[in-house]
């Protein structure tokens, strides 16, 4: 089975079981926009995607197509199959009310939508808390060190359509986000799109 | 009180209580040795030390003094109040028998002493388990991404003598090594030192 695409209004998220083999697509179908990617093994939440294990193994700090995706235990949890993009950050942790609250004083310590949030929204059904949720996967999202080590988060460089395609090497609970977060989505928070493919064994 | 410093042999690693406002000196005696750090909140495991958020907070990939290290609840855990040496990692995990079984073919999966289970069996005493260290403060290690993204291991910068100092902002359980992963460490795994000063309020 495929899905239809689902839509991630803005500022929004999901989350949803993906089994193993079945592939998610994930759509920037605007384009510069930013969605973060968090996942569990659905058997042992205490199994979980790990940024360190991923960058040591893959030896990069941009992960594509080709690239396995680890968990804490370093078992595959996900696999790039496809990238139309390019730059993906896996260095920072989701946008939560405190990165807004310390970074972004222009929001006066109001509320702000963030991606914690709404992962742990949408991972709540299977019983994850925000505790739980650590560096997420920050597909289309633009960041980069100088060679000094400062960071730039700079306007995604995804384009309307462009998409990153991931298979499951095992049964997951994934969150998904559309970022909430003004500064990485070039001022303007967007849409997301994505699908799911291939058997549900049910 | 001061505590006398303690050396951890090579390839070895330990786990403490560190109150509030106590501070923790860690020396690499001879130079050109790794030290993984990781810490949870005394009361509350479920708040650990994270990479993302104080990587984000701090806008940088390198920290040195006066960056606060963050849990993953957005508080401060620790603050670098001294730093001789400057160049530290802080993105990947710490080193375990997987990571020798994939990145090492020349161990050949023989057993390896590793960072992750001498941080597990050092913070053991505290109910901690390997599942729930993250990614590590890797003092002295000299990790550098190529504008590409590709990841340099290169020998640490750390001379005799050079030392790296950071005051706990909230009572800790800290894990410490004496890294065991040859290639990080220029070849040879060597001691590190480390002492405690400050009240311990008994």
């Amino acid at each position: 089975m495929t899905t239809e695409p689902t839509t991630l209004a803005p500022q929004t998220g999901t989350g949803f079981l993906l089994r193993k083999d079945q592939v998610l697509t994930v759509v920037d179908p605007q384009g510069g926009q930013v969605s973060d990617l968090f996942c569990f093994a659905a058997d042992d939440h205490d199994e979980r995607l790990s940024s360190g294990r991923t960058i040591d193994y893959a030896n990069t700090i941009y992960l594509t197509t080709g690239h396995t995706l680890y968990s804490n235990r370093s078992r595959p949890m996900l696999t790039v199959v496809d990238d139309s993009c390019g730059r993906h950050d896996f260095l920072l942790t989701p946008c939560s009310q405190d990165t807004f609250d310390l970074l972004y004083p222009e929001f006066e310590s109001a509320y702000h939508p963030s991606c914690l949030e709404n992962l742990a929204t949408g991972l709540e059904p299977f019983g994850v808390t925000a505790d739980q949720i650590g560096t997420t996967l920050n597909i289309f999202m633009n960041v980069w060190p100088e060679p000094g080590g400062e960071l730039h988060i700079d306007p995604p460089t995804s384009v309307a359509g462009d998409r990153f395609v991931v298979r499951a090497e095992m049964d997951l609970h994934v969150g998904l986000t559309a970022c909430s977060a003004e500064k990485s989505n070039g001022g303007v928070c967007k849409p997301i799109e994505f699908s799911v493919s291939g058997s549900d064994r049910t």
